[in-house]
């Protein structure tokens, strides 16, 4: 299923690619129309070699002398990203932290709208506060199909994280920001970022004692 | 200020013991009493090579054809990573997401406590939703060292981060959980984690493409 059509870029890449990105944006709402890639490379935190070899992924665009079109760069590495159109997004298991994320509204602002949420009691999940249509997971096929979502923000309890995210991939759901506490077990073309609240803070704990 | 009675344990050693305390947890909550490294590391997601070695940071705890006391090694994980009491956390920055985390009760079932949180206009974010007092960034300095508080959740905008970061580092803050989208620069003994949600989507945005 993979284009050839796009050179394979490592996922650390990607990375670095999103946080360029910003840095292009602050840049763009300051003003600021060309940058040189040590400026660029200072402000996301990286070598300027590393950022000339990220770019290089995707052809040269710097100018020697000149450095790089802010608005340009900002458009391919959006392009890149697949963030130039607004990317629907599910979210299943409606709890503390889901039901946190529904009311977050800054996902839409960066490009992603969660446009249906999923529980296994969707009818004592639904409130006034969310916007977003509140659904059985016996209708999650349907949807996802329906609406070709490709992407699903998991929140559900640990010892169902599994089972759900077997019946998402069967679905179609291929990209899963799992925000649950067990690592999932998935195919090799199923892409999972793992965001643990809890296991950032503990770590920090371990070093705030020190 | 190093201690040094406490090994040094690589920061990926310290996300795995996370990782192997909430596998720990879960065999506890079963009835399970004890787990051979091998069962313990396929949980974890980790080669149990990788998990024997994370745990002779402090000492062997398997027993040769026993394998690992659940409860022992839990409280064991516990006490390293400094989560046996309920740890004060401060929040700073009381945006949509701000207002997501402080609405998100998980976690305190994780050991943290969010005891309060701070904006530049307290008086516009305070709300009956919230219990967690809320407080002006002329208070932060007082209470910090009041309550010994070593964390913080950091939600401002970009544009006020690091301002907002030199502040906490100040006042004796060393451990932060950056939820804004720009790299901090900080001092050496100063832990700063990372969670950026949308850059985590934008990166399976790109991933869910090919």
């Amino acid at each position: 299923m993979k284009k050839t059509s796009r050179p394979e870029i490592p996922r650390k890449a990607i990375y670095r690619l999103s946080i360029y990105l910003r840095c292009l944006q602050r840049l763009k709402a300051n003003g600021i129309r060309t940058v040189a890639s040590e400026a660029l490379a200072a402000a996301a935190g990286v070598k300027s070699t590393q950022l000339r070899k990220d770019l290089t992924y995707f052809g040269q665009f710097g100018t020697r002398g000149l450095g790089y079109d802010v608005e340009q760069l900002g458009a391919l590495i959006s392009d890149v990203l697949g963030t130039t159109r607004l990317q629907p997004v599910i979210l299943v298991g409606v709890g503390n932290l889901g039901s946190a994320l529904l009311s977050y509204r800054g996902f839409q602002q960066e490009g992603f709208e969660i446009i249906a949420a999923f529980d296994q009691f969707p009818e004592k999940k639904r409130s006034r506060k969310f916007a977003t249509p509140m659904l059985g997971m016996d209708k999650v096929e349907e949807f996802v199909r329906k609406h070709a979502v490709k992407m699903a923000v998991l929140t559900v309890p640990p010892e169902a994280a599994q089972e759900v995210v077997n019946t998402l991939i069967e679905i179609g759901i291929t990209g899963i920001l799992n925000f649950s506490t067990i690592t999932l077990q998935v195919p090799e073309d199923v892409m999972v970022n793992n965001v643990n609240l809890a296991i950032e803070l503990e770590n920090l704990s371990y070093f705030v004692q020190q």
